[in-house]
C-alpha cells in the first residue's frame, strides 16, 4: 500500500487516483442502504464515492455494485483444486477472499501442508486466510500421515500472525466436553484468536460447556430450535451451503433484524463441478434472495459479517481506506456478475499464477495384491455399510454373505461392493476390509485417496482384480480416482497435490471428474457424486459404520468391530 | 478466572454454580429477542440459561434482564469523580464498563496522569478501559503541563496491551489531512489498534482523507446528513448523550435496520449532578426507547455494538463464557434499575474502594495579584468573548470599553466581566487577559482549574480584588472551583486531583458543585452550569473566540490577536 500521506493527497483530489468506476448502485453493507456511488480507486485502495479525476474511468450504467465476498469456512481441497486454480474461479464468482482450514492435507502431510497451503497461496490476488487444524488425526482408530498437537498449534500461530487467524473447527466436542487435557490444550494455545467449532446437535448444558471452553461458531446447525439456541448463546452462525450439505432454507427463519449481522455463509465442501457449474457465494447469495432475504442484508451476510467475526478490520467491506475489492451486477435479485475486482483491478486482466509449486509424492502404499482383498468365509453375518443417498451418515447393516471358494465376494445382485482401505502414509502394507451398499455398480471398481479424514486409499468394487487395477492406478498418477473395468483403467483423474487437488485448471479438472463419472455410469451407478459419496465412508466421526485402514468402525460405539457378526 | 475444566464441569452440572438468578426475560443482544431464562453464574461468569443448582438463587420474578452498559467514550475527568468514585455511581445506573480518555488529566501531568488514571481504575467491579490521548496539547498556542509524543503513544500501548484499547479521538483533523508528520507519526504508531475519529462537520474528500488515515469513528456527528455519509464510509457512529452536547434525537432518524449496529451511545462529558440526579446510560436507553427506538435495538447500542467496535470479545453481552455483568429492570421502557451485577456480584455488595491514592499537587501559579489584572487602556474596541448559552462556540464581539482611572474595567450594567487565564503548571507568572459577557454576574468573581484542554486556572469576574480571592481560593484547596464576593470566599469545591477532580463521594462534590451554583446565584448568573460555560472559554479549538494563558485566539484565524481591535 502507498505511504498514508499519499493517499491523503490522493483522497483530497490533490493527486489523481488510478481507477474511477462511475455510477454504480452501491450495496452498502455498512449503512444498510443501496446509494447512488462512485467508486474511486488508489493503488488497489478505495479512495471515496466521489468524483475524482482518474487514469481509467469505467461507466458502470448504474450496475449495482457489491463488495468483495468473503466464504469464512471452506476446505480448499474439497475443490479438488490448488489454491491458485480454486482461487481463479472463485475470484470469477465475486470472491474476494477465504478462510480456509487445510485440514485435508494436514491429515495427509502435517505441518508441510499447512505450510504448502501457505505458500500456494500467497499473493493471489484473492486473499486467503487459514484457521489452523484442530483435529489431526480425527480419531485414533485410523492411520493419518500425521498427528497435529497444541505446540504445533502455537506454533503456526505465533509463526503466522497475519495469515492464520485462529484455531479450526474443533471437531472433537466429545474431547472438549470431557475435558480432555491434549483438546484443551489446542483451545488454550488458541486463546486469544478466533475459535471455530463444529457442534451437530449439540444443546443445553453441553452447549454450554462448548462454548465455555472457546468454540465461537458453528456450520453444523441444521434446525431453527438449533440456530436460535446457539444465536442465543453468542455463537456466530455459519449457513453452510456445500455440495454435500445445504441448510439456507432450513435457517434463514432463524434470523431476525436485530442478529442477521452474526450469521454469515460458508460453504464448507464445495466441489468443482458445483464450484464452475454453479457458482460459490454467488450461487448462495442467488438463493438467499430468492428465498426472501432482503439484499442488503443477504450482502452483509457473505462480507462484513464474516469479516467481523474474524476480526478482519478493514478487509472487504467497501469504504474509503479499505481494499477495492468489489463486484459489477448486472442483476441483483439474480447476482448476474458483470465484473470483478479484486484490489482494484479487473480479476479478468489479473494473474492467477501458483505461487508454490508442489513436488512430493504422498504415495506411500505397500500390498496393492489381489490376495491382499481376501475375505475368508466365517460363521455369521457381514456387517456391512449401507449408503444412504444424499447423505454422509450411513446404515449399518447385518447382511448374508455370498460365498465362492470359501470367501465372501462382492454380489452384483444386491449392490453389495468390496470396501478396501489401503495405508497409504506410511506403506505398512495394512488395508481395512469390509462391504457396501449402494455404490450401485455392477461391475468393476473405483479407488480414490479423497477419504476423509486420513486420505488413505480408499477402494469399492464388485472385482478384486479391478479394485487391485484401479488402486495402481492411482498409486502410478500419484494420488486421485480412477475407474477400471475388465483389468483395464477407464478413466482416472490424477491429483497428484497430497492425493487431493490438481494444480490443472478447473475446466480440465471438471472434465476430468465428469470422465469418471461418465465411466462409472457406464458401470452402474447411481449416485450423483459417487466419489464424494466414498470419500466419506472412511470418516469414523459420522455415524453408523465406517471402514479404516484399521477396520470396521462402530462409530456409536467409537470402537473397532469385527466384520462377521456371529449374533 | 477458573480453570477451563472447572467453568466446563460446572456448566454440565457436575459442580453447583455460585448464583442462579432465576426467571429473568433477557434482552438478547445476540440473537435480538427477548426470551425467558435463569442466569447461572459461576466464578463470576456465566455458566448458561439453564436450571442449575446454585449456592445462591435469586427469583427475578420474570423482570426484565440486560447486559451490563458500556460507555465507548468518556472523559472521566468530565465529572468532576475520581476513577472510583465515578465507578461506584455508574456501576449503580447499569454500567459495566466504560472506555475513557484521560485526555484532561494529561494535559495537567501528562504519562504521570495516564498512569494514575489507570492504577486508580484498575480492579474496579466496573471495568475501565482507556484510549491513549492524541492532542497533548490542543494547540501550541496555550500552556498544557505536558506534551505527548507519538513515542510515548507507542510505549503506553507497548505496556497496556490489555487496559490501553487505541489511540483516543484526533481532534487534529487539520493536521491529519495536512498530513503533518507528528500527527500521523501518531496514527501510525497506533496502526492496528482502535483509533478514535473527531471530525465535526467534515464531509466529502476531506473525510475520505481522515478516514484514511485511520480514525475510526465519530462522536461530533450532529445532523442526518452527516450521519449516513459517516456511515456509508464505514465509520462507527458515536451518538453522545454529555451534559454539553445532546445528539439522539437528532441522529436517531438516520439509523435503519441494517447499519443500526454500526452505531452505539456514549456520553463524552457528564457533570456530576447530571450523572447522580439523571444517570448514565440508563439515561440515554430510556430517551432512546421514548424517541421510539425498539428495546432491543437501543440495548445493542449501549452494549455489544460498542464492545465489537473495541475488539472487546466476549466482554459484556450476556451469554455462556462471557462475564456475568447484567441489570435487572422494574420496568423495560423506562429502564427503571431494580438492581445491577458485576463480575456475577450484587453492585450494592461490591467494594469501589480506591486502588491508588493521588498525592501530588498540580498548582503551580505565580503572580496572583490584582496588579495582574490590570488593562491599561488604549485606542479602540475590545474584542470581547460572547458566550452563547448551552453551546461551547462563542461570538467574537467587538465592544466599546469601560475606562476608569485610565483602565479598562468589567461592566456589570452590560454583563460584561473580565476574564483571565493563569499559567498553572509551570509558576511562570504568564496570564492572558480579555472580557466576557453572558456570564450574568452583577458582583464578585468565579475561580476554576477546570478549563479545556490545559486547564490552566481560569478566573472571570467583575472585580478584580475578588477575582483573586477566587483564584488564590483554588490554589489553597489544591485545584478546583471557588465563588469571591467582597473579598470572601463565598463557596468552593476542592478538586485536588491534578485540579480536576475528587475523591470525595459523588453526593458530596454534587453538594459542593451545588453550593457553588447557589452562591453564583446569590451574585446574578443566569447560566445552568456556569462553571462547565466557563470551563470551555479558554479551549481554542471551538470557534470564535477563546482566551488562553497566552492571549486571545481568534480560532477561524487559529492565531493570537490583540485584545485592542484599533478597527
Amino acid at each position: 500500500m502507498l505511504p498514508v500521506p499519499e493517499l491523503i493527497a490522493a483522497a483530497r483530489r490533490q493527486k489523481p487516483v488510478d481507477l474511477l468506476v462511475r455510477n454504480v448502485r452501491l450495496v452498502n453493507v455498512l449503512s444498510g442502504e443501496i446509494h447512488p456511488a462512485h467508486i474511486a480507486v488508489r493503488d488497489g485502495v478505495v479512495i471515496g464515492f466521489e468524483e475524482y479525476a482518474a487514469a481509467t474511468v469505467v461507466d458502470a450504467g448504474g450496475r449495482h455494485c457489491v463488495p468483495g465476498l468473503i466464504d469464512g469456512h471452506i476446505h480448499i481441497e474439497s475443490t479438488l483444486l490448488s489454491p491458485a486454480r480454486f482461487a481463479e474461479v472463485a475470484a470469477r464468482h465475486g470472491t474476494a477472499a477465504v478462510i480456509c482450514d487445510p485440514h485435508e492435507i494436514a491429515n495427509v502431510m502435517g505441518a508441510a501442508g499447512i505450510e504448502y497451503m501457505l505458500a500456494a497461496s500467497a499473493g493471489l490476488p484473492l486473499t486467503v486466510f487459514v484457521m489452523m487444524p484442530s483435529c489431526v488425526p480425527a480419531t485414533p482408530m485410523e492411520t493419518s500421515g500425521a498427528v497435529l498437537t497444541a505446540t504445533d498449534v502455537r506454533d503456526f500461530l505465533d509463526r503466522y500472525p497475519e495469515r492464520i487467524l485462529g484455531l479450526a473447527e474443533m471437531m472433537n466436542y466429545p474431547g472438549v466436553l470431557g475435558g480432555d487435557p491434549a483438546v484443551l490444550a489446542k483451545l488454550a494455545a488458541a486463546h486469544g484468536r478466533v475459535i471455530d467449532g463444529h457442534a451437530p446437535l449439540l444443546r443445553g448444558p453441553d452447549l454450554n460447556a462448548y462454548i465455555i471452553a472457546g468454540p465461537a461458531s458453528d456450520h453444523e446447525t441444521t434446525t431453527v430450535a438449533e440456530a436460535r439456541e446457539k444465536l442465543r448463546k453468542g455463537m456466530h452462525l455459519f449457513i453452510r451451503e456445500g455440495s454435500q450439505e445445504q441448510n439456507l432454507h432450513e435457517l434463514v427463519p432463524a434470523l431476525n433484524d436485530c442478529n442477521s449481522h452474526n450469521a454469515s455463509f460458508v460453504c464448507d465442501d464445495r466441489l468443482v463441478n458445483d464450484l464452475v457449474g454453479h457458482g460459490h457465494l454467488d450461487a448462495v447469495l442467488r438463493k438467499a434472495m430468492a428465498a426472501g432475504l432482503p439484499p442488503v442484508r443477504a450482502v452483509q451476510m457473505a462480507t462484513i459479517n464474516t469479516a467481523r467475526y474474524f476480526r478482519l478490520h478493514r478487509l472487504t467491506p467497501l469504504a474509503p481506506g479499505w481494499r477495492a475489492d468489489f463486484v459489477l451486477l448486472d442483476d441483483l435479485p439474480s447476482f448476474a456478475i458483470a465484473d470483478c475486482y479484486l484490489n482494484g483491478r479487473r480479476v479478468a486482466q489479473s494473474s492467477f499464477a501458483a505461487a508454490a509449486p508442489f513436488s512430493a509424492n504422498t504415495m506411500r502404499v505397500a500390498g496393492l495384491e489381489p490376495a491382499a482383498l481376501r475375505v475368508p468365509a466365517a460363521p455369521g453375518r457381514l456387517r456391512t455399510i449401507g449408503i444412504i443417498a444424499g447423505q454422509i451418515v450411513t446404515d449399518h447393516l447385518l447382511l448374508e454373505p455370498k460365498i465362492a471358494h470359501g470367501m465372501a465376494v462382492a454380489d452384483p445382485e444386491r449392490d453389495l461392493a468390496k470396501l478396501a482401505v489401503f495405508e497409504r502414509h506410511q506403506a505398512s502394507g495394512r488395508v481395512g476390509l469390509g462391504f457396501v451398499t449402494g455404490l450401485g455398480l455392477r461391475r468393476g471398481a473405483l479407488a480414490g485417496t479423497v477419504a476423509h479424514d486420513s486420505h488413505n486409499l480408499i477402494v469399492g468394487g464388485m472385482s478384486d482384480a479391478d479394485m487391485i487395477v484401479a488402486a495402481r492406478e492411482v498409486v502410478r498418477i500419484g494420488g486421485g480416482l480412477a475407474v477400471a473395468d475388465d483389468g483395464v483403467v477407464l478413466a482416472s483423474l490424477p491429483l497428484p497435490i497430497a492425493g487431493l487437488m490438481s494444480d490443472a485448471p478447473a475446466a480440465e479438472v471438471q472434465n476430468g471428474l465428469q470422465a469418471i463419472n461418465d465411466a462409472l455410469g457406464r458401470l452402474g451407478h447411481a449416485l450423483a457424486n459417487p466419489f464424494a459419496a466414498l470419500s466419506f465412508l472412511a470418516l469414523p466421526v459420522i455415524p453408523a459404520l465406517k471402514l479404516t485402514d484399521r477396520g470396521l468402525i462402530d462409530v456409536a460405539r467409537f470402537e473397532i468391530v469385527p466384520l462377521w457378526d456371529a449374533g
